[in-house]
């Protein structure tokens, strides 16, 4: 980069420049993501099967893996102006602290009341939920950006909203209810004993603090079980992937226009969403030979799917009502130990990113928690933004990253998906503060008891 | 405007653009604001008498009143490229839903981690310190904003930061101590048990839900006992108005670009600095005979200091210790009634804004907050941002506004100062949600009691 020092501390595009297609990588994927099978008789499920729990219109975008690129409805082009173009940020004060000759950028998502790139799909399941003439939509929340990024959405188009919340985060997180509460959606704590799967897991794991597998099965049951409601999700699916591609398109134009490639690419990684979205266009020309980058998924060490999980189909719900995804898995009952704080709880992880790690165009790394937030607090002080945990884990990556150029002289070029704030973290925050924030890496025998519970698929 | 359609959601200036020097309202004044007095000699305070308690440049700022622009350091300007420009956005959403024919601007200052605008200020006070050769510098803090604001600036510059937080918003937002912890402050309940006029204010008043007049004396008592340490207050003096003049000159660049003139601009007001940061390039041109503009601050009903109080020299802080300004005041030992949530919980008015009030240059209205946090939910619903309950003051204002143009036909150009968001706020939004906010306005005979304590001056 000649024009280096003309580089702006954030990037952002006009209005104009907000993408009007998403873009679908598997179209440039030779191995195709294996299909969703069918939970009670272990066949690939199609439209028709699909339509109980998902919107028409979500079903042939989730099977749909040819089409390359894909236009974004004019009403969510719309919505997506109040909040985006979310800006790229160089992090020259980052840079400055660590005294690396690397050159970070990130991509913001935080910039919106959900806090988190969730809202990006929220709007489009929501949109296709109302134009099909439904009431309402049901899902499931982790962390809680997924529950107030389609509260957010549901209110904006007028429909219900009814949010499972893992309950764990449900007490961790008092006051992501209330937002929700405020756009206007019901929250209920998960496993409930509003719901078939919610009693017999509560009955069969007394004081449990719940598992996003398990607020899936809730939420899947209460919209198949009630008349004009269909279920979303907020990550690993395709169709989600999908419409995660705006942060990946506009983090390149914006890299475009100055003439920037980056090195290296890294996403924290829980069911994908944020990740796939990233890497997507960045993954699209290393997958047609155009370009090479090395591309790096960071999860956490208690929830580590991709780098001690198995690729193989396993249930996306604890309740086993959901299709089955050939993808990287911990089994469908792992549950993070309690002291894992924030999202990136999924036992599995997407299956276009499963496959493209099986395929070896990918990395993945693990992180601790305590040391995620050391990398939290560094990027506090110095870049303004309070990060999100999740988003921390990416930070932890880029930073280690920058330390090594730092040794080596190296002039990388990191980009990094800085995926929301944690304002709604700070239980887990005071915990650091207070040096009692402690870490936990799973056995080998605890992740055996849970592989004993994959199904026996092939494929 | 024949070319309305073509105005974005959000109208962004770039980095370039960020004003490179501040606009000093006060050169335009012909009555100028009043001088500060000593509060033992009740002679007005000149550099030398200010130095105990401020940083030297920031006393010359205090007291400039003829020149006109004053330059911003560079260190601020690069600091501002963090989170500024910030965007001036056209709610496009919130004219929908309220079906009328105005047109809403609002200049939107919460995308940072303070959540507000006061990190504007913030880092100029922390930078001046610093620059100084100070070790840290003490502060008080309402809502919290303000108090993380000066941790963020504080941490990036590497200083020391004390903040005593009145202890009815320490106990109402237990997570903002946690994140000027995370910026490494420390921070203290007041009144505490730590200074002497806090022990004082504890022992005549036991129970005391705090106040920000309380917390003022306390840390200027810090401030004045330990070496090499200054006080900095987020609001109500002149040299805080100065620094937040960002805001409008931004916001009055972007109108510029599309050729917009505001009929109306509404601010919150507590102790002015948003809203006199946001008018002042405004007001400039009203004063200088120019353009005319109708100016609205909008204050609580339970702390009416412009719509109730007395244009009168009073105390700034409950402990009697700092200069005495002239100021509309409800007394310096009046405390909001305990159901109150949020800011604007100040005793007093920024001298400018209250001389510029009482020469008739602008209004004021006073709102009950149940309509206030009424506003804040229509608006989270249709314009995504959830608002700070100091910034829905404004929001209130301004769907009032838009309502009586709907009744009218009138195609007035509403602006609006949108100061923060509410993430922090959620024990208000709860009550809210819950049904169980109440209102409170203040008795005439209230009111009185606390006039009683107004200091005899002449002036």
């Amino acid at each position: 980069m000649s024009d280096n020092n003309k580089i702006p501390y954030k990037i952002y595009l006009s209005e104009d420049e907000i993408p009007k297609q998403w873009y679908n990588v598997r179209a440039d994927m030779k191995n195709k993501p294996a299909p969703l099978l069918n939970p009670a008789t272990l066949k690939p499920m199609g439209f028709e099967d699909l339509r109980p729990v998902f919107c028409d219109e979500l079903i042939k975008q989730e099977l749909d893996d040819t089409t390359p690129y894909i236009d974004i409805p004019q009403e969510v082009q719309d919505f997506y102006k109040m909040y985006r173009p979310s800006p790229l940020v160089r992090a020259y004060c980052l840079e400055k602290a660590l005294g690396t000759p690397a050159k970070i950028y990130y991509k913001f998502e935080g910039n919106n009341t959900s806090g988190s790139h969730k809202l990006n799909s929220a709007i489009v399941q929501a949109y296709y939920a109302k134009k099909q003439g439904l009431k309402g939509v049901t899902t499931e929340t982790g962390a809680g950006q997924w529950g107030t990024a389609l509260s957010m959405a549901s209110a904006y188009l007028g429909i219900d909203c009814k949010v499972y919340m893992v309950k764990v985060s449900y007490e961790q997180k008092p006051f992501r209810r209330e937002v929700m509460r405020t756009y206007g959606a019901s929250v209920t704590p998960s496993p409930s004993m509003d719901t078939e799967i919610g009693r017999k897991i509560n009955a069969e794991h007394p004081g449990t603090t719940g598992s996003l597998g398990c607020a899936i099965s809730e939420a899947v049951e209460v919209a198949t079980k009630t008349e004009g409601y269909r279920y979303v999700l907020g990550s690993v699916l395709n169709q989600v992937l999908l419409h995660q591609t705006v942060i990946g398109l506009e983090a390149k134009a914006a890299l475009d226009k100055y003439n920037i490639t980056p090195d290296v690419i890294i996403g924290c990684a829980g069911g994908g969403s944020n990740l796939g979205g990233l890497i997507s266009p960045f993954m699209g020309e290393k997958l047609r030979g155009e370009k090479d980058y090395r591309i790096v998924a960071v999860e956490p060490a208690s929830c580590p799917s991709f780098t001690r999980g198995k690729f193989a189909y396993d249930f996306c719900d604890t309740g086993m009502v959901c299709p089955l995804a050939k993808m990287y898995t911990l089994g469908s009952n792992f549950i993070p130990s309690a002291n894992h704080a924030g999202g990136l709880r999924y036992h599995g992880m997407s299956p276009i990113l499963s496959q493209l790690y099986h395929d070896g165009y990918m990395e993945a790394i693990s992180v601790e928690q305590t040391s995620v937030f050391e990398a939290a607090q560094q990027f506090a002080r110095v870049e303004g933004i309070l990060p999100a945990p999740e988003s921390s884990h990416a930070i932890r990556a880029a930073i280690d990253e920058a330390l090594k150029c730092k040794e080596t002289g190296e002039k990388k070029t990191i980009l990094f998906g800085l995926t929301g704030t944690g304002y709604f973290d700070m239980v887990a925050y005071q915990k650091f503060n207070d040096g009692e924030m402690t870490d936990y890496i799973p056995s080998d025998e605890e992740l055996a008891k849970s592989f004993a519970t994959l199904p026996k698929v092939e494929g």
